[in-house]
């Protein structure tokens, strides 16, 4: 029988998928109304940015009270501590998307993305969908091994980071300097969203081994 | 009389403003190297931020004997909750420095900041080095009033960030995208370490008052 503190473990690592659902959704709207300059769907993005907000901050509630009520120690203490950084990194990437969809919005009906890019752009959307897609799984299934993948497929959207800087720093980059500054602020968003999903992919497996694995 | 677990706090609290103060010299010498294309000095930012990396790790891991062996509760629980994120948000200022640090040892003998910017980013450094300073000071003495002021003197520094990005857009930016690029860049990684200091005004409001102000 499952005893009613594993179920509130079980409860809240629940909400922690359920968020990263959220943050899946952002990634995948705010990419799309990056590469179609949709308006709609980039303002759909900031507006429903407030239910990840009150989640997070909700999820932060429930482990103060079941911290301060249980006192739990070992791998229940591990998961809230870790759970209160995961939940910290669910917020900040749920604001990445936000700030992409504010650059689809501020330069619209501009399209943001001129056509050497938009291979790049088009791969880094689908690298940061997958990667928090993945993220959800391992929230859900606090496997340690599953986990680990997530700190190797950053790997592929740090490459399609390094190419876009290559891009627009070469002698014949024809599109002018604004449009250089939005793309560099856009592949920041994309990578730092995914540095986020290794860091609760560390932080996964030291809930659940003990051991907090170095930094890439 | 003190109790020993109150001094247990006091030490931490001691730690985190020791932690701040890294991150105030780490910026001082980040925004020195930046003005003066200082390639030495750069190189000290990033050989030392092992230091700050490791007092975070074992902030971290006292927080959590002190939680799994004392089961804090009211404020000291605020506090090591508090202290946690805080932990995190001082670790964060580091990597922010290291990457300012980065990019003039990537562009080193050249200066990275052309003359139209450099008045913009010796303000951004005076207000980063002063925000942090100011920060230890909160840490110190976990002052709620005082953090309150951390909350609004991050102003300027949004005035600073929107005023580059104004200069870096403007039709008649004579020194090309690698310049404006790299400054975007920067600029954001003073905006970011400024951010920090504000999430820590507001964690010391909360774990001193029990109420979390509003995001700006």
């Amino acid at each position: 029988m499952r005893t009613r503190f594993a179920e509130n473990i079980d409860s809240l690592a629940g909400d922690l998928a359920a968020m990263c659902r959220l943050t899946v959704t952002a990634m995948r709207e705010a990419s799309g109304a990056l590469l179609q300059a949709d308006l709609g769907l980039a303002e759909h993005v900031i507006d429903v940015s407030g239910e990840l907000d009150a989640a997070a901050s909700r999820w932060e509630q429930r482990a103060f009270s079941l911290l301060a009520l249980q006192a739990p120690v070992a791998h229940d203490l591990r998961f809230m501590v870790g759970g209160l950084h995961i939940s910290a990194d669910l917020h900040r990437m749920g604001g990445l998307a936000v700030h992409i969809a504010k650059i689809v919005r501020r330069r619209h009906p501009e399209h943001v993305v001129p056509d050497e890019v938009l291979e790049v752009f088009t791969r880094m959307g689908a690298v940061a969908v997958a990667q928090a897609e993945e993220t959800e799984q391992v929230l859900q299934h606090r496997d340690p091994e599953r986990a680990r993948g997530l700190l190797t497929a950053d790997d592929t959207m740090d490459d399609l980071h390094r190419g876009l800087f290559a891009i627009t720093q070469a002698e014949d980059w024809p599109h002018g300097v604004k449009a250089a500054v939005d793309i560099t602020l856009l592949g920041r968003f994309y990578e730092r969203f995914c540095d986020h999903t290794v860091e609760i992919g560390r932080r996964v497996i030291f809930l659940e081994t003990g051991v907090l694995p170095d930094q890439g």
